[in-house]
């Protein structure tokens, strides 16, 4: 039994704030298209400033947007942080990102209601651009703020339209003054849905994540000629998208290989001038390949690249590797997946250990403190797609065992 | 010797047009950008109706664009027509399609120039969209004219903006009062740069077209769903960019079967949402199958259909056909190509018969009246490309003959 074992999440309040959320920027089948420094995602970060300022948090913004609503602790000590994030994929759903921040606020306002100050101070954080639906890649400001990556890269970051996430970020006036990343945090943790059917099947609400899956994307462009489709002989041909169609059809093998636990895939093809009647010149995409093991992503990776250069050598094309950004690199902490487990425990909620086979800040985090994640139940694992659902319950006793996770390391 | 062997277009002339058509809509590697309905496009057509004006030729609009410039006969007779198309690529070349045009714009100011009056009247025309670079398919207003295809479905196709065929055709000016077709023609010549390397190989600088090649165009849409390319196992995905890769390279293959004398190819595709981390549900695409032998290009399509089955079901996808076209069923007059050779020989010019593997307006005009095309060489064959370039002589050359033929059918 925890200190504070009768202490529960106000359930109907949490599920009200996920309520008026799921307003901010409606999809067009129940979900959410927030996309990144968009104005509604501007809607949503008001919305959130709002909730925190009238809780008497303080709000600390920093250059890369990131958004730290703090409740002091007793003593001046590094904070211990949860966060996730409220930006959507383009057709996402309501809670991906969005129950670890509301979940986060929910935790504060029981606290405060609780009358307690803890040891430490806790800070709730929205991270910006994890997705990297409109900005790619994806966890951009949280890898920023780990060191992982600079300033500048993040602020050149463009998206579809020749906008770059700098101009953009300042347009929506969240560009803040606090320094990005830098200080000595005690530890975070980030509730998450799980995106995927494992507690759904088991019938379990709440997951603990001992591992992120490792994962390595990488954009690469096939360079050929462009050329009239009529007149030009096969032989003389130098169409951009065969390269890409071999190649797409060799990452699917490269995952099939190592399936169920291995996946790969290209998400993303842009060809150019792609016109009916003309052999494109250009065809650029982005792949990723997935294993909770790093030495079999690696693996994978491995054959991606040959399959790379066959696929060029195929279609009688030159290539060139662009970008490549891995996560899933840092491992949790053992105290910290521990208490999760605890807290859960003292819940009376039974858990599962799980890998975490999506991308989530908390990857970066791990790299400079103390990090765990919580995963909840989210209904047939459906995510990425307006459909993604999340029981009452689930996302409940989730954010319970991250109230209790919090509270008794902020008190530690 | 024909009654006029020693009349001759004048080559400096010619040049100069082909040079000022240059200027309007460059490119960025010198060539054109020129696309159908463009303000580019207008300024080509106004350059082109003030030519034709200062001439004292009557200028008639239809209303699908197509501009008929015309020189009366001496008798009220259905008209001799040359033609082809201003429009360009997107990066495309300086002669494709504007050598015909400015080719005959030519020939009709040397019959002027040697105050010689035709039998029949000689009309010169300009075919809107006859890329498909912006609305596709391509050949779209000469098989209007040809009663191929309807206005209505003309008006309807739209570009990557949403733009329609007919919304952008009045903001240009040139919906004209005419009706499209439904008039008899004597017959129609189109001078055209061949597109293929055969003349420059051979030396030639004229080539004399027997016959279309038969190419089946198509678009088609794959169906899967979105989800998270982390979470969702491969044995759970729809990506359907897994559909179109083993496509594309199933095409590929099925070109490759017939090569030389056939050719398969995607030339274009998009895919949705098209975003890093999340699997794509939609990927539509357009592919073609041409061969000099109607029979063969349906059995490279009836191979393509079944790829299409077979690709839907290996990535668990679906697909649906959403537009078929073919050109090139109909073939060129024996009396019209024998003219053609004629007046090359009285020229002293030797020629090569060939196929047209490219589409053209002529192979819709076929339907309807006798047709025969002339081709000049182009350099290493190269078009579709802003590299494309063909030499003063060939293009003078070539011109002559259509000067020759045109003139000897209207005197007929």
């Amino acid at each position: 039994m925890t200190p504070h074992s009768n202490l529960h999440v106000n359930a109907d309040r949490l599920w009200e704030s996920l309520h008026q959320s799921a307003k901010i920027g409606p999809g067009v089948a129940g979900g959410l298209r927030r996309l990144a420094l968009s104005d509604e995602d501007k809607a949503a970060r008001d919305q959130f400033a709002l909730w925190c300022q009238e809780l008497g948090l303080t709000m600390t913004i920093d250059a890369a947007g990131n958004m730290f609503a703090r409740l002091e602790g007793e003593k001046d000590l590094p904070p211990v942080v949860m966060g996730s994030h409220l930006d959507t994929q383009q057709a996402g759903g309501r809670f991906d990102g969005i129950l670890g921040v509301l979940g986060g606020l929910e935790v504060l306002r029981s606290i405060k209601d609780a009358g307690l100050t803890p040891k430490r101070p806790i800070e709730l954080v929205n991270w910006s651009n994890e997705e990297g639906a409109r900005f790619a890649p994806s966890m951009a400001a949280s890898s920023v703020f780990a060191g992982a990556k600079s300033l500048d890269w993040l602020y050149a970051r463009t998206d579809d339209d020749g906008r770059t996430f700098g101009e953009e970020l300042e347009r929506i006036g969240y560009k803040g003054d606090a320094p990005v990343g830098g200080r000595e945090l005690d530890a975070y943790f980030e509730l998450h849905i799980e995106q995927g059917p494992r507690l759904d099947e088991a019938g379990l609400s709440v997951g603990v994540v001992t591992a992120p899956y490792y994962a390595i994307g990488t954009r690469v462009i096939f360079k050929g000629e462009t050329a009239h489709s009529g007149p030009t002989d096969m032989i003389r041909r130098k169409n951009a998208l065969v390269g890409a169609g071999y190649f797409i059809t060799a990452i699917d093998e490269i995952g099939w290989e190592v399936a169920p636990a291995g996946k790969a895939c290209v998400s993303r093809l842009v060809a150019s001038p792609n016109k009916n009647g003309i052999l494109p010149d250009q065809a650029e995409l982005i792949f990723d390949c997935r294993h909770p093991e790093k030495a079999v992503a690696e693996d994978m990776y491995r054959k991606a690249l040959n399959a790379l250069e066959h696929s060029a050598r195929r279609a009688n094309l030159d290539y060139e590797i662009l970008e490549r950004w891995t996560f899933g690199d840092e491992v949790f902490d053992p105290d910290c997946i521990q208490l999760v487990r605890d807290s859960a425990k003292s819940l009376g909620l039974e858990t599962l250990d799980l890998y975490s086979q999506a991308g989530h800040d908390a990857f970066f985090l791990a790299g400079m403190t103390p990090t765990a994640m919580i995963f909840s139940s989210c209904i047939n694992g459906i995510t990425h797609n307006e459909a993604e659902d999340v029981s009452y319950q689930d996302a409940v006793d989730a954010t319970n065992v991250l109230l209790h996770t919090a509270l008794a390391r902020a008190n530690r």
